[in-house]
């Protein structure tokens, strides 16, 4: 089943100090080649009929980003993309 | 620039009660026709030179991700799927 | 105004990989007497009366916590611990 | 075992969506006396010597929080505060 994804993110002019964390961190691995990391959240929206993105957009826009600090992106995505199909 | 995206969701056995609260909270915005939320992780990871799909999924597994709760993809992003690019 | 404070951490024999990445990221600041780190969530609740405690604990159990892999406290917390107090 | 525990919220005058998805869920919960809910971290820090609060100052200041949008609090916690010790 296609099912609606909201990506959000902090603002790139926000300080990431969780993705910075794991930045930092990577020397320890030996990775060395890393410019930067930042995490944000994926939510997935499951529609009991049509996906629909503007509902998603309004959703997201409510109740899963703040608009002041975060940028969000609204997108159907096939089920190949789904995050846990293959790792 | 590409980069490599890492997507972390619980995997869909496991209760998502941040996800649960969402959908819990829908109907008093006028929406009735979502089955299900489910809230993850996306950890956007820029590297130098050339990204590094292997090296993205040691660091995903190792930093990133939970491998007894969660499951995570590894892919390679063009620019304007990144969040942020349009909402 | 007193509040209800729930705490909720991944129980301890669940891997924190974000706490790990912390954890890994401190000998670049120059720390090397840590020897874990735990992220998990704070969650403030503020009622409109008498806060109350049991109520606190029913949604922590229902949209706040999974209690297949975390652990929660539920406690009442006076002005003065409260976060953003003073740091 | 004592640890530092350092608490970090939003800083009051940022809208916190998740904790508004949890308080517009609980009147499906039979709850309508919640004012307010604000969803922050909370980070159990172990020492293997002395807890330190000035070096998990600085640990919260570089790798927990981001100052622009986030308040953190520092304390040290004796056992029975700890999350999981009871709920």
């Amino acid at each position: 089943m296609p099912r609606v994804v909201v990506d959000v993110m902090l603002k790139p002019e926000i300080l990431d100090p969780q993705g910075q964390a794991v930045a930092n961190a990577l020397p320890r691995l030996g990775v060395s080649d890393v410019a930067s990391v930042r995490i944000g959240r994926r939510i997935e929206i499951e529609f009991t009929g049509e996906p629909d993105l503007d509902r998603a957009r309004e959703i997201a826009d409510k109740l899963l980003a703040n608009p002041v600090i975060e940028d969000f992106t609204v997108r159907m995505v096939t089920a190949d993309e789904t995050a846990g199909a293959q790792s």
